[in-house]
C-alpha cells in the first residue's frame, strides 16, 4: 500500500510504524500464498487489487461516505442483517480478526484461553492497528459464543457497542426474540443514521444482498467442476472480501469472473489434475489474512471444494425471501432467513450435520477437514460428531484445532500432508 | 457406606469395584478436610452423615419413592426451578459433578478443553459410578454457556435429557423466552409424573424452597459474626447438600443447627482467632466433593466467611414472591425470581459486580479469592472486570484457574499463603 493514506491513517489514530510493518509482512504473505499461484483467473487481479487497498482505497471510501453523512457500521458475524444496515443508508464491513496483533495487550483483558479470532479484533483495537474499527460510528455483536458474549462487554469500553441477541434454539419463543431483536436493530440503524428504513429501501437492500449471495452460490457451482477450475485459496480470498467491498460492485466483478471460470470450464482447464484429492473445509470461520491452513493444505496436493463455514456455504446458502412488500412482511424474511444459519450456538444442530454430509456428497470430496479455533467450544463439541457422522457416511474427517501462531506449522503440514495421501484416490 | 446398598448399586448398574473404591477415596479425603476440624458444631453431625450416606441412604429413599411412582429429577444448575418439580411431586437431585472420574472416556466425547465439572458428569455417566444419575427419570441442563449446552447433546446419548433455554440478555423479550421455558417445563413434568401442577401444590412447593432459602439466609447471616463461629467449608458443605438432601428434612436440620450457631455467638467462641483473614470465595460452582481450594485456604490461616457462587449465595438470596393465589400468578414470581440471578451468561452482568463489592464490604472480607474452572470462559471474562472494580474498592483479589486434578495443590498452596500474608490485617 502507498504512502498516499498516511495522513488519513494518522487521523485514525492508527499506530502508523506498526501499521506499515503489519502491511509489510501481510505484503509478503500475500504474494507467497496467492500470488505465487499458476495459472489464476484473470478476474482475480480485482480481489488482489481489493486486498492490496483494503486499507487504503476501502478506507478512503469509507471516509469519503462518512463526510457525506453515511455511517459506517462493523460487524463480526453473518447474524447482523446487513439488508437492515443498506437500507438505513449505513455501509457494513467485518472488522480485523484474522491476525496476531495486540496480543499480548488482549490477553491483560481477556482471559488466555480465548479464541485468536476474539484476541485478534481487540488486540487490532488496542495496537490501533484496524483502519475499519477505527472509521465504525457502530460495532454491532452478537451473542453467538460465551467467548465473544463477554468479550463484547469489555470490546465496549473502546467501541461504541450493540449487541444483539442471537437465541439458542429454534423454536417459536426463539424465533419471538430473535425478531425483536431485528426490530430493535432496526431502531437502532434509523436512530444513528436519521434514515427511516421504508418498504422501497427496505426492498432494494434485500435484492442487493441477496444479488451478492447469489453470485457466491453461483461461484460455489462453478468451482465444484472437475477438473477443479479454481483454487480453494482463490475461493476463500472472495468469499472474505465479500465482508468488506462494496456489495453491488462486488457483486458485479465476482459475476464477470464467474464468466470466465465458465470458459475455463467449457475448455477443461483445471488449476490442479483431474486426479487431485478434493477436500471440504469445514468449521470456524477464517478472516483475512488467516490463509495458514488452506495454504498448507494446497501445497500438501490436495484441492478445497468448498468451505463449510461462516466465510464460506453458511453466509451464502439461504436467500432473503424476495416477495415481501411491506416492511412488516420484509422483516419477517429477514426473522426467517436469518434463523435457518446452522451456527453451532444452536442445540441442538442437527441441520449443520445433514448440510455438511450433502455437501461432502454433492461436490465429491475424497475427505473433511474440520478447523477449529483453539477454545472455541460450539465448533470443538460439533466437530467430534461430524467426525462420526462422516465415518458412517465414509468420509474420512480430519479435525484440526489451531490458532494464528505460525509455530505449528510445521506439525499441521505432516498432519494434512498424511490425510491427504490417504484421502488421494 | 456400608455394604448393604450393594445390591441397590448393581440394580442401578454402578460399576462396584470402581464405585468401592471411590467411597473409599473420598471418605479418607473427607476425614482429612472434615472431621479433623477442631470445635465443629454438633449439627454438623447431621452433615457428616448425610454426606456418609449420600449415595447409600439417599439413593435407597430415592429408589423407594420411585417404587411408589414418585419420579426423579437431576440438575446441574440453579435455574431449574425446584418450585415446579416439587409440585409435581418429583424429587430435584444434583447429580455427580465435582470429582475426577472417567475422564478419558469423557474426553472421547467432549472436547478435552471442556471444564472439570461438565467433564465430571459425563465421566461419572460412562464410569458407572453416579447412583443419582442412575436413578433419573429426567435430567434438565439448561443453555447457560457453551460448554454445558453442547455438552449436553452428547450427554442426552446417554439419559433421558431435557433442555431449557435460559436467555441471554434481561430485556421484556428475554422475559417473554424464559416464562415460555418455565411453562415449557412445567408441561413436561405433569407429562413426567402424570401429576397437575395445582395452585395449592404450587403454592406449598414456593413455600418449602424459599425456606430451604430461608435457612441458608440466617446461616449466611450468622457465619458472618466475628469471631468466626462456624468454617467456610462447613458452610460449603451444607450448600452443597442442599441439593441433594430431602428439602423439608435439611431446612428443620440447618435451623437447628443455626440456634447451636446462636448459642456460639452468644458465648463467642469461634472456630479461629478474632483477627484471621476473612476471606470471600467467588466464582465457579463447586460440586462435591470438590473441597480442594477451601482445604487450601483454610489450611493457610484463613476463614472463607462467603461463597459468592451457584452453590452460596447465587442460589440463595432471592426468594420467589409468595403473595400469588393463581397458578398464573405464581410462575410470573418464579419468571421473575429466576432471572434475578446473577450468572456470567448475561450480558451485560453488572448485578454481579454490584453484588460482590456489596457482599465483601458487608462481610468485613480482608479479600476475595476468585475461583474458576480452567475453561469455563464466562467466569474467566468476569473475573478479570470483578479484580479491577475490587482493585478500586480497595480490596485486593486472588484469580485462581484450576480444574479437579491434585496436581497443582503444591503451587495452589504457595499462592495462597502469600495472599493471606498480603492481606492479612
Amino acid at each position: 500500500m502507498s504512502n498516499e493514506y498516511t495522513k488519513m491513517w494518522e487521523k485514525l489514530n492508527l499506530d502508523l510504524d506498526a501499521h506499515d510493518a503489519l502491511l509489510e509482512v501481510l505484503g509478503k504473505f500475500y504474494g507467497d500464498i496467492y500470488l505465487s499461484q499458476q495459472n489464476r483467473l484473470k478476474g482475480m487481479e480485482y480481489l488482489d487489487f481489493v486486498l492490496s487497498e483494503v486499507h487504503g482505497l476501502r478506507i478512503k471510501e469509507l471516509q469519503e461516505a462518512k463526510e457525506k453523512g453515511q455511517k459506517v457500521v462493523g460487524t463480526f458475524c453473518i447474524f447482523v442483517p446487513e439488508e437492515l444496515t443498506l437500507a438505513a443508508n449505513a455501509i457494513q464491513v467485518g472488522l480485523c480478526a484474522g491476525a496476531e496483533a495486540g496480543k499480548e495487550e488482549a490477553e491483560k483483558i481477556v482471559p488466555r484461553n480465548t479464541c485468536a479470532l476474539i484476541k485478534s479484533f481487540i488486540g487490532f483495537k488496542l495496537a490501533r492497528l484496524c483502519p475499519f474499527t477505527e472509521s465504525c460510528d457502530l460495532v454491532v455483536g452478537e451473542t453467538t459464543c460465551d467467548g465473544k458474549k463477554k468479550a463484547y462487554e469489555t470490546f465496549g469500553q473502546y467501541v461504541p457497542m450493540y449487541v444483539m441477541e442471537v437465541p439458542q434454539q429454534k423454536n417459536a419463543s426463539d424465533r419471538e426474540l430473535w425478531k425483536t431483536e431485528i426490530l430493535r436493530y432496526k431502531d437502532k440503524l434509523e436512530e444513528l443514521t436519521g434514515n427511516k428504513i421504508t418498504a422501497e429501501k427496505l426492498k432494494k437492500a434485500i435484492k442487493t444482498v441477496n444479488d451478492k449471495r447469489r453470485v457466491l452460490q453461483r461461484l460455489n457451482k462453478l468451482r465444484a467442476v472437475i477438473p477443479t477450475p479454481i483454487s480453494g485459496r482463490d475461493v476463500l480470498l472472495i468469499n472474505q472480501i465479500s465482508f468488506y467491498d462494496d456489495p453491488v460492485r462486488f457483486t458485479q466483478k465476482i459475476n464477470e469472473l464467474c464468466d470466465e471460470l465458465e470458459e475455463k470450464i467449457k475448455a477443461s482447464q483445471g488449476v490442479v489434475p483431474e486426479n487431485t484429492p478434493r477436500l471440504l473445509l469445514s468449521g470456524c470461520p477464517m478472516a483475512v489474512p488467516n490463509w495458514k491452513l488452506p495454504y498448507i493444505i494446497e501445497g500438501s496436493g490436495a484441492v478445497v471444494v468448498g468451505e463449510e463455514s461462516c466465510i464460506g456455504t453458511r453466509n451464502t446458502r439461504d436467500l432473503v425471501d424476495e416477495s415481501g412488500e411491506s416492511v412488516e412482511e420484509m422483516i419477517e424474511a429477514i426473522v426467517d432467513r436469518y434463523l435457518k444459519i446452522d451456527c453451532a450456538c444452536f442445540t441442538p444442530n442437527q441441520e449443520r450435520l445433514d448440510n455438511i454430509i450433502s455437501l461432502a456428497k454433492e461436490l465429491k470430496v475424497d475427505g473433511v477437514i474440520h478447523y477449529n479455533l483453539l477454545f472455541c467450544q460450539p465448533y470443538a463439541h460439533e466437530s467430534i460428531k461430524i467426525e462420526k457422522a462422516l465415518q458412517e457416511n465414509g468420509i474420512p474427517m480430519l479435525a484440526i484445532e489451531t490458532d494464528y501462531s505460525m509455530e505449528d506449522v510445521e506439525q499441521l503440514k505432516t498432519r494434512v500432508e498424511a490425510f491427504v495421501e490417504m484421502v488421494t484416490p
